[in-house]
């Protein structure tokens, strides 16, 4: 529960009406009952507001919309995410190293650590404060976890590899297994051992069960407040930049270097070795093949300019109808090649 | 071991031959040996049975064939598996709360329920009658797990998520994690707090590592009877129909709703926000980016009638050709317009 | 740290230099310092060379280099693999059963086994020797683990699998989950109870998170020395060759057979019930639904050879383009016609 004024303050945006009003719980505009605060992404949703129940809304500049209290501001979508933080958001107390753990003597824990039954902290490891890891999460040796990272239950961290502070990993990721590198002999394969390590830069979110693999020399990394869904896979020896965000299913091949700021929709596929520049979005699915420019938005497989793509995928469907009618002019034509050489 | 009649009565079946002929085992046609029971789903492997050292044959009505002992059964792979699960599925007898388990003391446990090693049961837990739990599975507090559900070796089930009834999951799989919710705030990403739940309906089976993400607000839910596969994400306030069936590698992104009796095939993936009508069979690799009426059968990317797809692919293999033949074309037209203008 | 004569010993290549040279680390040419060792895969870095402060380099037979200390060797990639090895790969010593680990009383462990804690190993497990389990290991009743095997932090594999020697398992892997098969009854589904196994052979590595299901009745085979990356699912029933290597995210559907010496690229997908023959390989997102003749390059959906697809691909971004010539070639023949008709 928060007063409408300290949530006003809390997001930089201006308050409509009581400050004093009591906001319970953050509710989408036609679930919102009284005491809720509800929020109005898109001006589309606004004669949803008549009907609505909620008790504050938070709302864009400019909008002509019958509310007595709220909250302006220029981008609701994120007034709304920190309202729910505000509202939710209160991490647990530290609860030590419980019964049931196993913790290397020679690890070394920051204040306000927690770990809890199941955990594996292996030797030397170092957890920076306020670590706080959820049961089975095992840290191989030589592991560091910066300040305030969370690592949820089954999450695996394997030797030496770093993770940077305020980093969210959901359960049962993986991060540092093997990258798959085997050097073929013959009709058999020769395993080529994986000794770098992956780091994970602060602020960064890790989804379930997915994958980053260690670099096989060197450094698989993950920049700075970069954003990862479930199941994707990041290979040996990639380069991620900041604030880059890759949706679920996505595979990205060894030693390809992503830049900062792109985007990459779900089941999209990278192969190895590429470039991609800063600021590129791959709509999902796109399967990138060749080095990309910065600044572009690209989809289909392989990728090209996604409003070429949406052209190409309609046209797709009308292939057949294409060789038929390919035919049939084939034939018209031949008619008329006969006709003009049986005038010659 | 069971008897011929028993079985015959197990599936509703029309008995063959002798009731007292004892069973061991079930084997496909070409392994059987003296004491199995085959079957016979397609008739095309009719001959087969020939050679065939089965005892005894679960077959189709109407079909003849050289068959002493056996049960007439209008579905025989339907019978197979009822077979099958009568000669196999004999739940383990309850072992309670074994060593090196941890469970809150506020957790309240059914009658007969099994929690391996490694476990973690958190505060609040309510766990059904006979529920199983195998080794090193973790439920984050007020998890409700229904009677007699199994979850295999490493689930993690997050904070109240609700299991149902005669559920089965697949060791790995990750219930509850975060959506992959983030409002941009300039470069960088703030990340939207998922206070929403997953709820898991009676008689659903989840896959291994499939990973199914809890509601940013409200519920992620699996209806009733349906199947979900390995590997499979399925995206916060997705809402899944009753006995919808689910192949591995799926994608389905957030607030999707899928109908009932729906079928998506291997590495499918569906877009956000869309609504798929009941009865709707997507192929393997399908790729939805819109609503769909139901009862269609659909496949491609992006999706189309099926039989149209199986067009569309064989003429993409004839894609060169065709654009060589239009070049051809454009020659000979370009010869016959100077022939003409020639001739005026 | 070791010397170079030793070196070129182990990987059977010619010594160029001083056998006495001390050699502590491989690297790449552009990051190697005094001490270590690079390797020249590929002539074209070549010039590379001149500027590399590396103190001795693996290189092919017939290059002119100004190279003072290093090791010929008809297949540098290979070279480097096994002196990396050298270097690198030391298996810990045995810290047999680990406090915090559950064995059952039947389990059969040979020597040199090291089970850490949080691992539980069931009824009549047999584990060879120098078996190594990493924490957070599940392995059912009845499992069977070859020796010096290698099974990371929170692998679960599930009753009666079988592991070969010198198997590696990647962090999380699922061996042995049911396989999915339910036999439609009416609307909703009858499940197919999974008796089968997983049979692991020799010289196998499977990648973090990938999922082998085990067989409804018989076997699910990875054959010897196949390699298997993240996050690939096999299906129930599906057999696969000798060194066969999947690549992360493949899907390979129930009951089809791969030869051996195949290649899957990254997210491929093989349909059920197929026979792929020997040294087929299959593109990045190759999408198989027949059977395959051995000794193939294809790529696309649907596989095609491997060149026709690069021009298919290239093609397909012209499908819009081609769609307007057709119109135009279309109205330039009627106009045609028209003339013609005219003159009649």
């Amino acid at each position: 529960m928060a007063k409408l004024g300290a949530l006003a303050e809390i997001v930089g945006g201006e308050l409509v009406g009581d400050p004093d009003l009591e906001v319970n719980r953050v509710a989408p505009i036609d679930q919102a009952e009284e005491g809720d605060i509800t929020f109005l992404a898109n001006p589309k949703y606004l004669k949803k507001l008549g009907d609505c129940r909620a008790s504050a809304v938070i709302l864009p500049p400019g909008i002509e919309a019958p509310v007595t209290a709220g909250i302006v501001h220029r981008n609701p979508y994120l007034a709304f995410a920190k309202i729910l933080t505000a509202l939710t958001c209160r991490r647990p107390e530290s609860r030590g190293i419980m019964a049931g753990s196993y913790v290397s003597p020679s690890a070394s824990l920051g204040a306000g650590v927690t770990i809890h039954p199941g955990c594996v902290v292996g030797d030397n490891v170092t957890l920076g404060d306020g670590v706080l890891l959820y049961p089975n999460v095992v840290l191989y040796e030589g592991v560091v976890v910066g300040a305030n990272s969370l690592l949820h239950a089954g999450v695996v961290v394997r030797e030496r590899c770093r993770i940077g502070n305020n980093v969210i990993i959901q359960p049962s990721a993986v991060i540092g297994g093997d990258g798959f590198g085997f050097a073929p002999d013959g009709e058999t394969y020769c395993k080529i051992p994986q000794v770098g390590i992956v780091v994970i830069e602060d602020d960064v979110e890790i989804g379930a069960a997915a994958c980053i693999d260690r670099a096989t020399l060197g450094v698989t990394r993950i920049g700075k407040g970069s954003k990862i869904d479930n199941l994707v896979q990041i290979a040996h020896n990639v380069v991620i930049g900041e604030n880059t965000v890759i949706v679920s299913q996505v595979g990205i091949s060894g030693s390809t270097e992503v830049g900062r700021h792109c985007t990459f929709g779900g089941q999209a596929g990278v192969a190895g070795h590429l470039k991609i520049g800063d600021n590129v979005m791959i709509g999902a699915r796109g399967g990138v093949s060749g080095n990309l420019e910065p600044n572009q938005i690209l989809s289909g497989a392989p990728v090209m300019p996604h409003r070429h793509f949406l052209k190409v995928a309609t046209t797709l469907t009308k292939l057949p109808e294409m060789r038929k009618e390919l035919n049939q002019l084939q034939g018209r034509l031949q008619e008329l090649e006969r006709l003009l050489a049986a005038k010659e």
